[in-house]
């Protein structure tokens, strides 16, 4: 069977780093746990000064809550159905939820503890969020949520996710000075309610030296990084602290490729382009201690439900035998974690996860 | 959450249109389990007359052994870190697998039970499977297997994946009779052994009337379908046997669109081009005992992790509010399936599967 590999040393780094550049521009740090969802990855962030975090779903800020943390973001808009998760997590953390329409507000208005909020705001990535250009109803949503004394606004979070979308640093640096400006000026606007600005994708924060108003970041992949990051610039191959260990299956010489087990069920359907193919993870070479960039580039280039395949496989097709494994940094981490549920580390430890 | 609907009046019926064209063809009928995973849906399948089916991995034939099935064969060509498992299923059911290299042969040299084995075939595909041009391969496989007693040869096998790959029908179709005559060929050319050919993508098996020597159909995905099933001709919008239910977290009328809690861990991230855009799922309407087509073509234009956006919504952004439910079509059920791990039938039984 597939196994997902950490190299905890390279994740370490990856959060120091993360922490490191926070301190040096004065920023909260909140990491979001989405991507790794494991409590006791999440407790190597304690390290770096952590002590609020970020997550993408109520399942999630429970299991976290109950692993010991105090204060905890919701980073998705809230809805009724999750009404008694809320009540249950924040009898036992300080949680706080994203709003984005007044709409949302009259099912928190009996709500028994006290509940921190964001208001989402959008920039330009046009998923969540209201529009950077729309005062009026951020102002409504204050003055509405207001009314309830257990709601307690603690400023804006964005999430510049369409940074994800264009191939060239010069159009993510425009994303990221647009970004700036428009949370720059809500916060000049709106600043009789003292509202702190909570910012943060990868990219950005991997990048960025500048942050404006901004006053805590949140990014989520860093700890693992990715192939997508990487494609972005965000870290370089060797930071990316995860690698799928899957057995060769199948050899054909004829073919020029080989076939592992290890599929769109371990890794996720998310491909990547790669000089105009798509791709689904790219080979490493194992070392004693982890691995290390292969001398020849070689990507998983087709996968199906079990199935991955790699064409263009040359030499390696007569060199290696069914059964010896091979590694793969996987397109996007997030995903691949969600599927695998759960971590190996290099020196055999297991490490679990909310899905373990 | 998303939760997963299952109309299991569908998949019945879908269940039984395969079983009887199976019988109108006097072919075998060996359903592929991988599509559901469930022990339950799979007992369905006994209604209609089946009692031999197909998995593609050693947990999937154990968690199918253990509930009671008697003749599995795992189609993933073997490799050794399998062998226990090998052998512990092998002593509760009749196994069979995939071989498609001599290589993987000195492996299986000294198991304890008898098991039976189908040389991979590849007709164009390009994933597994010995050429069909390549007979001094089979007969090399086939020769070396016989040296094991324990070995039984039950025939060849062929998954042309790359039905699935051609947007026109009479490519599919060219692609179906080509496998029909390289299998048809391979079968007269070794026929002192008796093999038997089975056969089995969902498209094929769904559209085609003609399957010359085959013997024995293995499609998976046909119990529920999906919105891939759909663009090929396999299955119509009304077959598809599930239905993903989200609810409506976010409403912007400005940017006309809507958003879900329903994101790339729960639908997978596998997209479908429709008219140019890719698409996660379209939106069917709700009804008393399931749901029907929508009168207005609406679609999950984006996903990420746990978000999922409706763009071009139209009315149904004022119509509709947070916290209501919208039903989705998944683009690959089995994706989908794997993520959900379970299903809720329309009558509000829940139903378990290997991941539960």
């Amino acid at each position: 069977m597939p196994t997902l590999l950490l190299d905890q040393q390279k994740c370490l780094q990856n959060m120091e780093k993360m922490a490191l550049k926070a301190a040096r521009h004065k920023l909260s740090f909140r990491p979001h746990c989405k991507t790794h969802q494991s409590a006791e990855i999440a407790n190597w962030l304690r390290d770096f000064g952590v002590n609020a975090i970020t997550v993408s779903s109520f399942p999630m800020a429970r299991y976290f809550a109950e692993a010991g943390w105090k204060d905890i973001l919701v980073a998705f808009p809230f809805q009724p159905e999750e009404m008694e998760n809320l009540i249950s997590i924040s009898e036992i953390c300080r949680l706080s939820i994203l709003v984005d329409s007044p709409a949302s507000l009259p099912f928190l208005s009996h709500i028994p503890n006290q509940l921190g909020f964001y208001i989402d705001i959008d920039t330009g990535y046009g998923r969540t969020g209201v529009s950077a250009e729309n005062p009026e109803l951020i102002e409504q949503i204050i003055v509405k949520a207001s009314a309830n004394p257990r709601m307690e606004f603690g400023g804006f979070y964005c999430h510049a996710g369409h940074s994800y979308k264009t191939g060239k640093q010069s159009e993510r640096n425009k994303i990221h000075q647009k970004a700036l400006i428009d949370l720059g000026g809500i916060k000049k606007q709106f600043d009789r309610y003292a509202p702190k600005v909570l910012y943060g994708d990868t990219p950005n924060c991997s990048t960025q030296e500048e942050f404006g108003t901004i006053d805590e970041i949140t990014p989520g992949n860093f700890v693992f990084y990715d192939l997508i990051q990487c494609s972005l610039g965000a870290c370089s191959i060797e930071e990316i602290a995860v690698a799928m260990e899957c057995p060769v299956a199948g050899k054909y010489p004829a073919g020029d490729r080989i076939l592992i087990h290890g599929g769109a069920v371990h890794f996720s359907k998310e491909s990547l382009l790669n000089r105009g193919t798509s791709i689904f993870g790219q080979q490493v070479q194992r070392k004693e201690q982890g691995w290390t960039e292969a001398e020849v580039e070689r990507y998983l280039t087709s996968i199906s439900q079990e199935h991955g395949v790699i064409e263009h496989c040359g030499d390696l097709v007569r060199e290696i035998n069914i059964g010896e494994k091979l590694l793969f940094l996987p397109v996007h981490s997030c995903l691949t974690a969600n599927l695998m549920r759960e971590y190996h580390t290099l020196d055999g430890k297991l490490i679990a996860t909310l899905n373990s």
